[in-house]
């Protein structure tokens, strides 16, 4: 099996040290911090805050997951080089964005494959629903 | 094999009497029509234009493709009932949004997978590089 | 969208003048011709008969799908060059193998999505149930 | 995220209080110990090897991964209840089988997604090169 990059195995130091690499290779979920009950919002699911990871033949995003608690909600599954036409390839960003509705407050994670280094997993993040 | 239900099979006198039907089923591609080269842009693949097609878990979207051309860029795989919580859960409307660059104008176009009737693929959408 | 490729639209002038592409690019639905009602059976899932498709990044069977009826049962999802390990990478031949039971006769048939040459379909094989 | 289920995770005092749960859960990935350079073999993954688990609508194995080293070979992706027509559907025994070759010895595992019971990860299988 791959590593399985948890984000409480990564430690401050090793996120100053490593900031590239450990940036662009960790989902991130970004969300509303609240949403009316039964409405419709987007969830973003996209590789790195402050880097990019590339979008190579060799190395790419594969998948990336979307969790609501312990439950899987969607998976988007890339071919390589869908998001750098045109541009360097090295500046990929995977992304996705998916659509849900809530009827109680929840977590949400996400979880991608890198083609090279494995699955990671993001930190959670909490919505909650008035 | 389900029937793979093409836009240019579906005659106007068709979509007149059953546009319901047709219109949730139908995959629809949501893009610019005007672009930077090498600059990232959202494409939206969303199941219906004015219908919403239901998220129950005997009958769903359970995935939607973007192609580029005749190139596949991703599928979105959905567990049932993503979209719903919260409210009517025939209100679903799945829909997934895509990140892309290109160099040179392109068509898009969709395909989706509804568990109870089959493929159906999209009009193609062009966009064009300036 | 790339050319859906339908067993039907194959004439016998066609196969025979393009036999090879046409053979390796087809997937064929290898499964008992009769069953016990209940018994777990396997169904196999090939590219080509008498020809196998290459295995390389720029050109590989990216999804093979098995329906049994106009119902979609699995997905094998494939990364490249898994099956040409230590030998010629031309020589991939694509295939899963998925198991299954019935309590009525059934029609299986598949599709597949080639990186370069679009999406696949096979002809139906006929399950009997005793 | 759901729990991760590792197979180093699991003590002997666990696999005996709770076999039939952990059993079923844990993907088991079967190949030959030994094999010819460049010639292709069948890897089966399958849930359990005693215990069989179930292919219910509401609980089924959502998708079987099998990984060689650490990189991701192929997906196989389940719709619910393709295994049990015609037997009782708490017999599913979900399980797919992938061909491949090698160029040198390799360690085989597979990951699994439950939809009740989140992520699990099998033992390594070792598979020599002669």
């Amino acid at each position: 099996m791959p590593k399985i990059n948890l984000p409480t195995d990564i430690t401050p130091e090793m996120k100053e040290a490593k900031k590239d690499y450990l940036d662009r290779h960790t989902p991130h979920v970004v969300a509303p911090a609240k949403v009316k009950k039964g409405e419709t919002f987007q969830v973003l699911v996209r590789m790195g805050q402050d880097y990019v990871h590339p979008d190579l033949e060799e190395h790419y995003i594969q998948y990336l997951q979307l969790y609501k608690g312990d439950k899987l909600l969607a998976t988007a599954i890339y071919n390589p080089k869908a998001s750098t036409a045109g541009k360097d390839p090295a500046s990929g960003h995977q992304q996705a964005a998916f659509f849900v509705s809530l009827d109680a407050p929840a977590k949400f994670s996400a979880m991608s494959y890198c083609t090279l280094h494995g699955l990671w997993v993001s930190e959670e993040v909490h919505v909650e629903v008035e």
